[in-house]
């Protein structure tokens, strides 16, 4: 199996990273981490390039396609090399993924019309714009497309599809292997569980962000 | 503060972008991350190459080290331009962390004897040979060390050494903004948790690699 992650400017580290780290993992599989042109890639910081090995057009059918989101993702939702990459890559995918704001490209492009699907909490509103349909999910499987909610996320999507692809037991291994066994200091993850007031006051600076 | 990430052949990539993404989102930090020479360093597999911006050399007292850990971490075990640095760096660092196998690099320094340490589980052992006290703990704080075990832990250990410098809000933020509100698919990250078969199998397999 193919697996391509689409790297962009200003993406999210971890979006890319916490997948590849597992679902990457699949035996017989080659992960290659494509762009619109090879090279280096910055971060949203900019203080951290990933390579990208290949030129998207370098890399037509890969069987899974992940996409992972961050601030730069706003740039490319009107990028039709991206886009149209995306849905050529996804007419013969087995697995269309993506992880925080990278569903926003795959609805973009599309290919999420009809579809439940997640995004990152402060991104949640702006999927049924494209037709789909946000869940509370952390991961959302619908048919072919395996969408999760922000950055972190990723890591549990990958070891999900890695289940649902190699088995139970791959995943377990890769699981344990990776020492993911999550102790976070506190318990502030989600809108739901974080204080109050550290929720409303990044909704108010993502809506001066966003808007 | 200047936080510098080490990279080296064949480190892996989930140890360095975890807390990369979290303590890294420290405010007026500059995170660097560096190499024995600048350019792209590859990972475990080989697929993916993160990009080490400085020379060791050009970065002599960062404020935080942060050392990942790999497969390629044996190979630089005898490594003394690197082993030297750590020392250097250590010397004027306010804080120094490791995730996986990394704290057998900053074992190697001499930097762990007398302290309480972790890293992978199938590593463990090889602590005591540099003075150094295995726990069972996710992430250990020993006076200015900070030693998380296998690949995913440096997440919660970015998360717990940001709360120690920038407050428990700071840290919150962070945890909400990368919505990390783990929910692995499965209950097998410590081999307390994994099913005893893939426990031993791992263990009979890195016997073979690691000796």
């Amino acid at each position: 199996m193919q697996i391509a992650i689409v790297l962009y400017d200003r993406f999210t580290a971890l979006d890319a990273v916490g997948p590849y780290e597992t679902l990457g993992r699949l035996p017989d599989s080659e992960v290659v981490f494509v762009a619109e042109r090879p090279g280096p890639v910055r971060n949203d910081t900019g203080s951290l390039a990933l390579v990208a090995d290949k030129a998207l057009a370098d890399v037509p059918r890969p069987d899974i396609v992940l996409v992972p989101g961050g601030p730069g993702q706003s740039d490319q939702m009107e990028n039709e090399v991206l886009l149209d990459w995306l849905r050529t890559a996804d007419a013969t995918s087995t697995w269309t993924t993506s992880v925080c704001t990278g569903s926003l490209l795959l609805a973009a492009a599309g290919l999420l019309r009809g579809r439940r699907a997640t995004s990152h909490w402060l991104a949640l509103d702006q999927l049924p714009k494209y037709g789909a349909q946000p869940t509370g999910e952390r991961v959302v499987f619908d048919g072919k497309y395996v969408i999760a909610a922000g950055v972190s996320s990723g890591i549990d999507m990958g070891l999900a599809l890695l289940g649902r692809i190699g088995g139970d037991g791959l995943a377990q291994s890769v699981q344990l292997l990776t020492e993911y066994d999550p102790q976070p200091p506190y318990d502030a993850g989600s809108p739901q569980k974080a204080p109050a007031e550290i929720v409303a006051e990044w909704r108010a600076k993502s809506r001066f962000i966003l808007e």
